[in-house]
């Protein structure tokens, strides 16, 4: 993989100082062109061996371009809030919006590739890393991203006759640490992980870019000239060709006797004031224990509330932060997303609010909008909500890992109830607020959501999170069903 | 100021029981009202003693209200990324967008009386830390928000009682806390600091309410009353009376000679081919040497860049940007505000790029805008962009007590050299991105612009946070002329 890379490429000055210029205008023009259509954020990856010149690399992109639209993020050891949410958050929300560049150093590669030269993690736990890592950036490119890989190499001999350089100039030493020394020792080990990892993640939508990095021209010219061809290919190409992965099979399940979740659900249960009160209050009790259990430190709550209209969703989650102390918990409702929320992945608005250790967040819908009202509306193609599963899976696993316990539930009523609530909304005055137009609009629509849901819950009810159905045709017993689940739920995983 | 609040209030459970119904569908029906008009934040400010039901109110807050729109904050110690920015600055990223109710549960009070109480910051420090609160509050009620104070007292006699009581029970002993009886030890000198500290910032546009805690109806009642009425009062005030306070005398300086900073500078200022680029690299290098300094892990830099159009900002910028590591410095060009920014005070855009210590951000205009572009396009009242002046030097004062070093230059070119500019730009293919039809009606209000700057020079250059004009009529001198100044700064303050 890295034979190209060894083999002394060169490049004289004067050749350079010729094509710097001209590589300079043309990579300012297409950055403007970049941002005046803003349909797409470009995210380059900086990696590679230490004092393979990618700290030049990067100043020399923000020397040529204009700064004020780039956005260089350099990736250390995390802080307090990076460490009490997923591995992959403080990636999540660093990524440039559309019309930007983002250059991100020490990218999502470094931590694995480390711990696995390290020796921390097994084959298996690399593995699972990169394909995780596939799935990320298949899905970046899915949202419309262009993603840049440059891999910065230089043989064994090269790289200590460079660190050695650079340790001997006043000028330099400061950039050699003990660190680069230690890295440089093991540096067969090193190679040995890094040639799997870019194999298995230099995919056709995110190819990795290896660039020797000995001779200050040639790395340098070669990257520029990596970018622009990028850049241009991109500008160039029609609007929807970036995320016109061919679309995939329709994956969803042919149903040849029409039943389904919401159909053979039993509407029929119930449950009396009385035994509602008492277990509402038991229940209530219990969560708030829960919620103050001395492992709550180190785990999160990430509940998820979705329903057709009408369901009860909002009265049942005020059920369930009744039973928490207001600083512990936040809701999240989802509605139409702000043009900073446009410019970027779907799932930014939801990774954005992903709770630290310690806290809950309640979401009143969810990412499942994807694939229940963006589906049904059309207001995403075919393709989009049917990569929609795997992602959303793979988030909750990403939440799962980073120490959150993910409840998801469904409020499910019949159709017959549901008609029944909106006419008592139309009359009852303080209730009118809640009763739409487009309420009436999306109840015509139930047949293609009840698909929606079922195949929803089909491909997303997993180990890991699984959905809880509740029969909500009866708000008390809705209201208990579901504290009680959710305490199931907190109890396993404590 | 407490005599009221140690009476002994109570309520009979019964009245309780009839009222709070009554109370909790107003409150419903005034936060819908609030979420639809979206036209205002509601910050509910959460002090008191230890005790006396600070908590159980902000949770019957969220069961009454729908706790979808309301955002509970709880302020304890800082984490890493507070730490590293001014002090303010957790408050300042906390704030609730119009529409929605914020609930702040130990508040910028916090603080200021606790270092007080502990002997910790001496009475002048105290003073100016209550002044400073004051002028904070002032700002977010002018720029719209509807502020409620509430402070929950208890006798000392009442203190113990509650503290007893809560102790001896299972249910509620986790809720005492050593640190609430090492408190209860020191009741007397913290009545002595509280007292001051609410009579000073009580103020017309964001009075204190005491709250006697002891009795749990009485409480409860009493707090939600005053949102209700707070919140109703509000809602029926004409739209633009919360940002009516009186506006201030025009404070712009009357120049009975016309002549002004920008006028009287020395514009024929040169510099040749050969000087600049000798004094451009040693520059370059100083300020290289400087950002890398040991002291710099507790400083961070702010830049600013103002000038009219055509100064050649971007430029300049350019040159400052080369000097430094990419992964020291983000740029943040100021364009319009997203409608997220739009839903917040105006600051707020700036204050989320604060940057942490052992950074820099540069700014490509800024909150100057406030005081040169929306009083000139009348974008804001007058009201408005006078109170800028105070409010910036204010948010710049922060800024340097949080160990950020200020550097702010504005760019003058002369009017000839302008014209001289708009018309190479149009002339020269590369550049025409660069020159709109606003430019040309920019210029037209030359004059207009012209005695904003000068008056925000005079009100805004301070020894916190001097002003650099520099003539820029000769692009070489600017720069070098910008870097020096850049150096000397910064060196000062290290």
């Amino acid at each position: 993989m890295f034979e190209s890379a060894e083999i002394g490429h060169k490049l004289k000055k004067s050749e350079f100082q010729k094509e710097e210029p001209k590589l300079r205008q043309a990579l300012l023009n297409v950055q403007y062109r970049l941002l005046e259509k803003s349909k797409f954020p470009v995210i380059i990856l900086v990696n590679g061996v230490d004092g393979a010149g990618k700290g030049e690399t990067v100043n020399l992109f923000n020397e040529w371009m204009d700064p004020r639209h780039i956005h260089t993020h350099a990736f250390g050891a995390s802080n307090d809030a990076e460490r009490a949410r997923p591995e992959m958050w403080r990636f999540w929300i660093s990524l440039p919006p559309k019309g930007r560049i983002g250059i991100l150093f020490g990218s999502w590669y470094t931590d694995p590739i480390l711990q696995r030269v390290m020796g921390n993690d097994g084959s298996g736990e690399f593995q699972q890393r990169l394909s995780r890592i596939r799935d990320f950036e298949r899905m970046l490119v899915a949202e419309g991203a262009l993603i840049l890989k440059l891999w910065f190499h230089l043989s064994k001999d090269a790289q200590k006759t460079r660190l050695k350089q650079l340790s001997e100039k006043k000028k330099t030493a400061w950039r050699v640490t003990k660190e680069d020394w230690k890295h440089f020792k093991r540096y067969d080990e090193f190679v040995d992980v890094c040639e799997p990892a870019l194999r298995e993640t230099s995919t056709g939508e995110a190819p990795w870019n290896i660039i020797e990095g000995s001779n200050h021209e040639y790395r340098s010219l070669t990257a520029g000239r990596l970018l622009l061809a990028a850049l241009e290919r991109r500008l160039k190409a029609p609007a929807k060709a970036a995320t016109a992965t061919k679309a995939p099979p329709k994956s969803v399940i042919v149903r040849v006797d029409k039943r389904d979740v919401l159909n053979t659900a039993d509407y029929s249960v119930k449950l009396d004031r009385d035994s509602y009160q008492k277990q509402l209050d038991k229940l209530q009790g219990q969560l708030n224990l829960l919620t103050r259990h001395k492992k709550m430190r180190e785990r999160s709550i990430i509940m998820v509330f979705e329903g057709m209209d009408a369901a009860g969703k909002g009265s049942t989650i005020r059920r369930v932060t009744r039973a928490m102390d207001a600083r512990f918990y936040h809701v999240v409702p989802i509605a139409a997303p702000s043009d900073e929320e446009r410019a970027q992945p779907y799932l930014w608005r939801f990774w954005r609010h992903v709770p630290p250790h310690g806290h809950a967040v309640i979401f009143d819908r969810s990412w499942y909008g994807r694939v229940l009202v963006e589906r049904v509306e059309k207001f995403c193609t075919d393709a989009d909500w049917q990569r929609g599963y795997h992602e959303i899976n793979e988030f909750e696993e990403q939440l799962a890992e980073g120490g959150a316990i993910v409840a998801k539930f469904w409020l499910a009523i019949s159709q017959a109830e549901q008609l029944k609530r909106f006419k008592e909304r139309g009359t009852i005055a303080h209730k009118q607020f809640k009763i739409t137009d487009e309420d009436w609009r999306n109840r015509k629509k139930w047949p293609a959501y009840e698909l929606a849901v079922a195949d929803m819950i089909d491909h997303t009810s997993t180990d890991i999170a699984q959905w809880n159905v509740i029969a909500s045709n009866d708000k008390p017993w809705a209201r208990v069903e579901t504290l009680k689940r959710l305490v199931e739920t907190i109890e396993q995983q404590l």
